[in-house]
């Protein structure tokens, strides 16, 4: 064969070697979001993400303002019948009781130690923050990273037996990652404590520390011992949750998103916030129906209360996924 | 030609297409950072950034990891002989003071409407802070915005006649370009208000909006008038400066970066916290000794002062970058 037919056929075969490379990242899956059935749920979904980065669309958006935000509990990973950032708080006042013996006469740690979880939580709100003060703050950051890493490796829920971060909803990690392939940013926008949720936020969810925002206690900087630290203080900087999550999003990413993913009325401002913007966008809420292999529940739940936002939903036409008919399956490991 | 000879060609025409397509993304620059002098500052960068992005290198760090954190006034642009966000409030000022006309008898206004800036800082912090609660407080995140991007396209340096967005430091552009083509994250960290800065970090600097951190005013959620609105209160939320800025960081990104670049005592906390980690990890100071080209100043100076942090580097051996000599050119129109 002489050159005159060899760089033709080299050309050829170069431009479709790219081609194929180029298929290979931009179509990746070609039967997108596997666990979830084929309804009018996924099927919005699909379409409005195709609208989304479809070049010629009307409604195409260029990558840098495609930015998804999830709520976390209830919404990425159950939150029934307590949020696990809870049990790791009673986990925690358990370990650390014989530094402190006082608590075993002192409210609401007497009750925690007792296993009267609903005593502990008849102080109210005090009572709640008495026992994150008394967990999560007088150490560096990096010490309750570590702490934190530790528990949530071995930690588990005592219903289920899993652990916690084994009671992610597969659905959701083949959303958020169909949406990465897409050139989505994907942020997490919880109003749990933001340093718990880095502990597996990046190898649980794929989602890396600097896009999870949450609530956070004050900080200071201590630099008296040669090497700096940041300590953590028993005071609250920032409650992430209801109108703090488009505070939040405000201040952190500085840019309206496209798709906002909740379960709950803590949840309502964001997707409020996110439909306010230009141009078409996304809501969708999580509507908990599925008793038999997750939990059921809405306008009555103690913990992740849906009423208000669900009324606004079915009034505005937001996407109500019904975890029962929506998802084949709901932790990645059931068939 | 034959089928047999045909296909381990072809397989090694693909193989050398993808190679070729791979080394294309990796090695986008065959002589990075043109702006810079061949001098031991660019090649600290280089090394260093070799180490962090060779695989079989012991100083390999994942992508994930490569965090690189950047000063704005004096590091990324100038900030001589004020900050360009001082020159804003003093533009918005005169122009909001024909609805404000007790401001013509009340400091420090009176003294910004004569064009006495001296007289206007006579009172202080207070002043300053007066100065800025009139002229970005009271409008929503919105309309901020919009006041910012259309002062940010027009505004001029009154020394040199350029844009403020044409100030910024043409060497430091190629930097942040050279590092995210190395998949490092590159962040602002700035004791500047962080919207005005968002009016142009992406595109000036390449920055998006989510990768800017700063000073900020708090927020509140008003969904009074129907369509939600996010209202910049009359009250400081965060200094991002000193201490601030680890501080930001931690709650911000989550996690320590690996390169940090200031220029003055407000960065040397940064700096600190970021060479306090483990691992080899990179801190640089931009010296400003370049009098013809820019300003020279340093210890002495009211905006930018360097004093602290420069003996600090001296004694830890971290890069002091000397503007006269270390760069080709200041600004990217200059030869």
């Amino acid at each position: 064969m002489g050159k005159r037919l060899y760089l033709p056929l080299l050309f050829v075969f170069v431009t479709v070697a790219a081609g194929l490379a180029a298929s290979a990242v931009c179509n990746a899956d070609p039967a997108p979001l596997p666990s979830w059935n084929d309804t009018a749920t996924r099927e919005a979904i699909l379409t409005f993400v195709r609208g989304a980065t479809t070049p010629d669309s009307p409604d195409f958006v260029p990558p840098a303002e495609r930015i998804a935000v999830f709520d976390n509990d209830g919404t990425l990973w159950a939150e029934q019948p307590m949020y696990a950032q809870f049990f790791f708080i009673l986990d925690r006042i358990r370990e650390l009781a014989p530094q402190h013996p006082q608590w075993r006469d002192q409210e609401p740690f007497a009750s925690v130690l007792k296993g009267d979880v609903k005593g502990a939580l008849a102080g109210g709100d005090k009572a709640v923050m008495a026992l994150v003060m008394a967990t999560q703050a007088g150490m560096s950051t990096d010490e309750f990273s570590r702490i934190a890493a530790d528990w949530l490796a071995k930690a588990r829920h005592p219903e289920t037996g899993r652990l916690f971060t084994d009671m992610v909803y597969q659905p959701m990690l083949e959303l958020m990652d169909y949406l990465r392939a897409r050139e989505f940013k994907v942020y997490i926008v919880s109003g749990g404590g933001v340093d718990l949720m880095r502990g597996f936020s990046e190898k649980v969810y794929g989602v890396p520390p600097e896009n999870v925002i949450g609530s956070s206690l004050k900080t200071k900087w201590d630099d008296g011992t040669g090497t700096p630290r940041i300590m953590r203080l028993p005071e609250v900087d920032f409650i992430d949750d209801h109108e703090g999550k488009p505070l939040a999003i405000q201040r952190v990413i500085g840019r309206r998103p496209l798709m906002a993913f909740g379960n709950s009325d803590g949840d309502l401002q964001m997707l409020q916030w996110t439909m306010a913007g230009s141009g078409r966008r996304f809501a969708l809420i999580v509507h908990h129906t599925d008793a038999a292999r997750e939990w059921a529940y809405d306008r009555e739940s103690q913990v992740g209360k849906l009423d208000q936002a669900l009324d606004e939903a079915k009034q505005k036409g937001w996407v109500v996924l019904d975890m029962q008919k929506d998802w084949k399956r709901i932790y990645g490991d059931q068939p």
